[in-house]
């Protein structure tokens, strides 16, 4: 055998097989986002021979540094178009890619997940009214244009509740709580004026997640629920195992995976649930729905270091129509943040055993920027055979 | 706090502690070299937030998907100067950068290994000369500048031997075999009459490898030794657990650290053993040291899925000036070899579950060619604790 081979191409497998799908290792993925989802998503690509192209708004993104990187406006349709042209499958990383940019590159080169994906998440009227049209439950939530819609649902629900705009929302960014009815209009001052929703401020015993991946067939799987602590509204750790019983965690993927049907999701899926614990109030579930985001999610980092296939190897193997990989835990694990200043810590986590540090190459620390996050491992104890 | 902070770059860290090691997140890393073992060591580079550059000699090289490229010459001095030119570490992925170039630019940015390694691993003669000298045991071997010194050398060992050129050999290129000395002059001519050295042919049970790594202190660990198989001269596949008494592969790890620390190395060593048996000859010890990679190895692979912290990140922590990570076992491992047409098997490796797959980036299959690798996990049997 002298004559040279190649691995088939994208197009040479679907002339064989009728289907674009699998995507052959030399195959491009292109990211809308350069964050460190992005930098993540290019690593775990790289590994199945992968490439990877990035798009991001500023040039020090993180995940230029692991992948072809280009700079534009997410409003320059033109830019974008140039961009993805010629790669196989489209991704995102961040959820408010503009719905008509991910609706006219979606048009030429395959997307996933799909800009109506992007359309429930990116509003949170949408999203809450999608969740609760699927059959799930939700917070009470009311639609607020005015002071005066703040004032009409808190006198009904006569409890705390928390103001959110409906849009470019993240890490506890635009949102204002309210005790009671008095605060309205402050509230609505404090968000901007903007197109909001207000929900019923529920007690909740903890925060937890779903992280599924769905394939393009429908076929889906999730990984062990975490259970999230946060502070200032942005995520701190995630712990596995969450200490909710089976049957809870049955039923917060059995959520989840009605929503990734209800969306003929493909890709990774994460799902944030409050669980109100054993003692919650006769009228509600035990479990609601948070929020959705159609990416893969900080609270799925502990995957990297305790599952056979973390979620951004998953992800990739969705979009690019490979078989998933296992989701099984071999570990306990938490999951810490370095935000801010915490990134400091690095020479001390570089030093402890058990713990897998992973940096996003930032440069600048600002205060509740994510620098980075730690992997703490606690491998379940393994016996000879 | 409200002012910007950064990271603290190499120069700041120095002027504290008045030592410039560890480097920071956010230090530049370069590497002598683009092939697979480039590509896996800038990819674990940038889970700890580390920048790799990568110089290589040809446009297509696999680390070029993953970080800076450039291409050149390394007989070009001029242009290894601008690519090694503000990196805070030089490191290097294959044995054959030619000495006079790594000492130049070690000159100028630190490099590890160091050029001394270089010249052992370079060159046959030196090697075994260097093993010997370190008071390790290899097999009889004889420097080769004739046909006659051929003939000499069979004639006092009257047994089959090995003819391999002194330098640039790999994967089994370079060699003749010799069933007596009649041979001598059809192999001296078989290998270009090039300056070489003579082995004795050895009749061994096994071969064996150490991936060691060392620190800038002189610290040293070693993963667990895989027991290695080759066709034409390329490994195959390696297995942990070898299936070595305990004692003996205690022994392999002793003499890799005394090679270690013999060349004052910092980063991976890869040492490869023969092991002669429990009925080994009462003239010779059971384990002779075939060769040493003063490198990442291929028999290494395994660790990427199976061990704490891979031989990757333990280089790059090593050069970097990091504590090392733990290189403890969690799961037994065979890692295979995809080699050239293998390469085509990556839709059904994809769908085994337990089979970790790692493809190159090279599009172009040729025979011999390493296009990737897939370990096979089996976990340790866990038990809840």
């Amino acid at each position: 055998m002298t004559h040279d081979l190649k691995i088939p191409t994208k197009s040479e497998m679907a002339n064989r097989t009728g289907a674009p799908w699998p995507l052959p290792p030399g195959a491009t993925i292109a990211i809308l986002g350069g964050g460190q989802l992005g930098r993540m998503l290019a690593l775990a690509a790289a590994r199945l021979g992968l490439r990877c192209k990035v798009f991001a708004d500023r040039d020090d993104a993180p995940a230029f540094d692991v992948a072809s990187g280009t700079r534009g406006s997410f409003d320059d349709l033109t830019a974008l178009h140039t961009f993805a042209a010629g790669a196989d499958v489209l991704t995102y990383e961040f959820e408010n890619v503009p719905v008509a940019a991910a609706e006219a590159l979606g048009a030429k080169v395959p997307l996933a997940p799909s800009a109506r994906c992007l359309e429930v998440a990116q509003d949170r009227l949408v999203e809450k009214t999608f969740i609760r049209e699927a059959g799930l439950d939700v917070a009470p939530f009311a639609r607020v244009d005015s002071s005066d819609d703040i004032e009409a649902a808190m006198r009904d629900w006569s409890a705390p509740a928390i103001l959110k705009t409906r849009r470019f929302g993240y890490d506890g960014k635009g949102q204002s709580r309210l005790a009671s009815a008095q605060e309205a209009a402050a509230a609505w001052d404090a968000i901007g004026q903007a197109p909001a929703i207000l929900e019923k401020q529920i007690t909740f015993a903890c925060e937890v997640s779903v992280i599924l991946v769905r394939d393009r067939s429908g076929h889906s799987v999730s990984y062990a629920v975490p259970r999230n602590t946060h502070s200032d509204g942005i995520l701190r750790r995630s712990t596995v195992p969450s200490g909710l019983p089976a049957d809870v965690e049955a039923d917060a993927a059995t959520i989840a995976r009605t929503i990734a049907d209800a969306l003929d999701y493909v890709g990774v899926l994460a799902v944030e649930l409050f669980d109100l614990g054993h003692g919650h109030p006769p009228d509600m579930p035990r479990l609601l729905v948070n929020e959705i985001a159609p990416r893969v999610h900080n609270s799925g980092h502990w995957t990297m270091d305790a599952c056979g296939c973390d979620q951004f190897e998953n992800h990739i193997r969705a979009i690019a129509g490979w078989p998933l990989g296992p989701t099984t835990r071999f570990a306990d694990a938490t999951m810490d943040n370095l935000i801010g200043p915490d990134a400091l810590s690095w020479p001390e986590l570089s030093l402890e055993l058990g713990a897998r540090l992973h940096m996003y190459g930032k440069a600048e620390i600002r205060p509740g920027r994510k620098m980075g996050h730690v992997n703490r491992i606690h491998r379940l104890l393994a016996k000879a055979e």
